[in-house]
């Protein structure tokens, strides 16, 4: 697998751009398009909050055919809990692009992040489609990856190319995350955006598995705030330009796809994670010897959301008893006498109770920039890793006057 | 029911005293003494975390015979994860006092809050109970209530007295509250703590039950950084020395007292979300039409859980719409459609959608010290109450500094 340049447009036959429409104070680039030359399956991946934007409803329609082929998606204004006047400015959205492109609105997915509640000034964005159609271009993945950042400091691109048979297919994202970041996707169902593109030939049903699988395995692991969005999504477009053989499930072509997606949304969260607002910490935290798979990400996740470990986090402070405690009210069978616990690979706590180190080796650990948390639970054979930052005074000023 | 000064001394025949003994660099109190003149009918409520602090496990033990005369508890340090050792500390810290106090040593209960992991310097605690002992007061209550403070800014003490029959008696409370306060305590089993007096005359079972109801309508209702502590405990003692005929279960008088009981625990959870750490806002959240108790409880946790509500509420920012995406997060039966969300008293979203005020008159509200945030679900008709408080750069810096 070869990592290549060109985010979304890596892939044949993608263009993108991204414009400043007039929603951000900021005037930075706030409207995103991605357009392929061909219709493409289609699959997405939605969040399970039960109050969910009104792209989220709309995409759900627009993909029952599993079939579409430009995605529109605006930043700073979430289109969420705006009533039904939201749900028609996304069909807006959607039908303005496709009178643009000449491309019927079903075809056309739509996302929008930013506040939730307030009014999506969609005249905006339709005045501005015919310039935003007018610079698509291949090299048009940058401009896309800017358009649809909130509180991120960096764009999120990543591509890769390997081969399927004879044939070198590509996979293009681009993503954007900060805050309310505690993804649970599932397929047909992330305010975390991943937008992506690929060549390869793929039925519908395998490009769902496929997604649903990585997604699972990457967004779903990650944790900034605990707050989980109601406008997550995560869509992929796929439009054989590559020529392989069509990649159907339970096929080693299957296997070798879903392995680069899964490679791709893991590099994304992880730079979600490190792009998080305020983290200055970038920590993974694995569980070991659960009695379940469940258990496991249970105990994965409540330590990666523990407020009070993510403060000792920001403070380098080596303070594993946070750790444990957050293991305790996991929900999951947990023996605190079986339990060990590892600061990076120092073993701090087994038998409840602490292994006695230099103060000086563990606030070393804790000092770095990357950490990582290993809890043996010792009760079983399953395991999870959870990603996560630290809770920084900068996170709260950040959310503090983040409409302001 | 009239309010009384005295706290945990105001209900006849119990003393107490608070010293500082060597565990605190701050120099502050850090044990504290409550001693009942004669045996009382004991019960407790413990933290559900699954790892627990060997006082939580010994208590247990003492409270098999639901009896008890006497309450040590220490602060700085919570005992917990500190393997066989730290069950040795706990039993000498109780087999100590007892000596001293000529009890029998499972009479007393054991009671620590601070850094979880850290061995207690037991002999430090053992050596100050000669002292402790001898300062014992009829008005020792603010000493004892001091002596168990960590990062809690005041004491909290309360009593009350109300007539059972033709008899008056009392009841008095001290706690503490200010962090890892998400409190999900089950009779026979919060780092809150919370030792309560009586001089009623009550069967060990009424106590029990009253203690039970009582926590599950208030301590267990507040957040302050959703992190359940290892330690977290209620501890009531029964001298039965106001002489009235002694309360038995599903009378006129049980219910008395478990009001009385409920309103003690209300107001110092509701004092506890004023002092926590950190905090400048209290805020009550009530959710109304939930399909059921349950959900109702999960919607109000949800939300005054929700680090970006909480953020918002420190820069007095009305965005509503973070409080929507935590209710539909809350695992609850959820119709965006029907649901209405009010800031204070002002209607600010019905039909999925906004209720457009003037920012002003929002703005205020969440100007405010004290702001109540309605949810009504309209799907049912349960209800349920949660407290929390805002989530400040000042709790990021407590938390990032605690153990230095």
């Amino acid at each position: 697998m070869k990592i290549l340049h060109g985010g979304v447009t890596a892939p044949i036959g993608f263009r993108a751009n991204g414009v400043y429409c007039g929603i951000k104070k900021s005037k930075k680039k706030d409207l995103s398009l991605i357009v392929s030359e061909r219709l493409c399956d289609a699959a997405g991946a939605f969040t399970t909050n039960k109050v969910q934007a009104s792209c989220v409803v709309v995409n759900k329609e627009h993909l029952r055919d599993a079939k579409a082929q430009a995605i529109l998606a605006n930043s700073g204004n979430a289109n969420c809990m705006t009533g039904e006047g939201g749900f028609e400015n996304t069909r807006a959205m959607a039908g303005a692009a496709a009178r643009v492109l000449r491309l019927r609105k079903k075809n056309v997915l739509v996302a929008s992040t930013g506040v939730i509640g307030k009014p999506l000034p969609v005249k905006k964005i339709v005045e501005a489609i015919p310039d935003l159609v007018k610079g698509l271009d291949r090299k048009g993945s940058e401009a896309a990856a800017a358009g649809i950042l909130t509180t991120d400091r960096v764009a999120k691109e990543m591509a890769v190319e390997f081969r399927i048979g004879s044939r070198r297919v590509r996979v293009g994202a681009i993503a954007k995350g900060a805050g309310m970041i505690r993804p649970e996707m599932t397929v047909r169902h992330a305010t975390m955006l991943c937008f992506v593109t690929t060549d390869a030939a793929i039925t519908a049903a395998a490009l769902r598995d496929a997604l649903g699988r990585a997604v699972e395995r990457t967004f779903n692991t990650i944790t900034i705030d605990g707050d989980m969005s109601t406008n997550d999504m995560v869509l992929v477009l796929a439009n054989g330009m590559a020529q392989n053989r069509r990649i159907v499930e339970k096929t080693q072509e299957f296997r070798i796809f879903s392995k680069a997606l899964e490679a791709i949304f893991l590099q994304l969260a992880k730079r979600m994670i490190r792009d998080a607002e305020g983290a200055t910490k970038f920590v993974e935290i694995s569980v070991k010897n659960a009695a379940s798979r469940q258990d496991a990400r249970a105990v994965a996740r409540a330590v990666a959301g523990s407020n009070l470990f993510k403060c000792a986090l920001f403070g380098s402070d080596p303070n594993w008893g946070r750790i444990a405690a957050a293991v305790g009210y996991a929900g999951a069978h947990v023996d605190p006498w079986k339990m060990q616990i590892y600061l990076g690979k120092e073993l701090v706590s087994k038998n409840g109770g602490r292994v006695k180190k230099k103060a000086a080796i563990l606030n070393r650990i804790f000092a770095q920039k990357n950490i990582r948390v290993t809890v043996d639970l010792g009760v079983g054979k399953y395991g999870a890793t959870s990603y996560t930052c630290d809770f920084s005074t900068s996170y709260v000023r950040i959310n503090s006057a983040y409409r302001t």
